[in-house]
């Protein structure tokens, strides 16, 4: 069944991780795991690098080129198909400078409050929500 | 530290869950979490749908407009990311239709083989892989 919008967005904030899928200026996907946390209508999430190696990450080169992102969050469990459930955020991104933006600061002040061991230092990626999507194997 | 290439590949074809990510003509990435399974250089799905359906997929459509697709296999401890580790499989998806065509066939059945609960009847998506690439947070 699919999920309503108020459900997907309470799962999708409620795991610890997600795959942010980007792609490139020709259309080349790319997917990595990503913690993150969710604000409103917005997905933070923190890259763990310095700055000088930040703007070499596939994933932000993707986003200042394509702003267009994915974010997935599911639940999976070999013994019970039944079980199964996923949640999609789709929207557009911007890349964040900590050291200078308030917006940056705050997200990595809610992120650490999520994940005491969040030590990632490096620029964090705003998605915009533009769109939650579920489905859910089991009736609600 | 980075995997090696067979290291990447053996633990992506073990896992039981994978995210798969398109991107239609204009760079618009979709994501979904599939069931699959690893055949030498080529990853294997089966969409769950009626073939009158099946067409109207995203993800289908997404690589009939636009092959290029990224798979991601990850591994999560809230409790240990010491423990973490991800591997992704970059390629070139086809669409096979398993009523007429061998190798989808094939597929299919060794998908049922990995998986006794599938029952999925659709089109299968084969990709074959151009890259493998892997990290763990601990060294081997």
């Amino acid at each position: 069944m699919t999920l309503s919008v108020s459900e997907a967005r309470e799962r999708f904030a409620a795991a610890r991780v997600a795959r942010l899928a980007t792609a490139d200026a020709g259309g080349r996907p790319h997917l990595v795991p990503v913690v993150f946390v969710v604000d409103g209508e917005r997905v933070y999430s923190v890259v763990d690098a310095k700055p000088k190696q930040t703007v070499e990450l596939r994933r932000l080169r993707n986003v200042a080129s394509n702003p267009s992102v994915a974010l997935l969050v599911d639940h999976y469990d070999d013994a019970d198909w039944g079980a199964l459930w996923w949640v999609r955020a789709e929207g557009a991104g911007r890349v964040l400078d900590p050291s200078s933006d308030e917006e940056a600061s705050r997200a990595v002040h809610l992120l650490r409050a999520k994940y005491p061991q969040q030590r990632a230092v490096g620029a964090v990626l705003a998605v915009d929500v533009e769109r939650w999507s579920g489905w859910s194997a089991a009736a609600a």
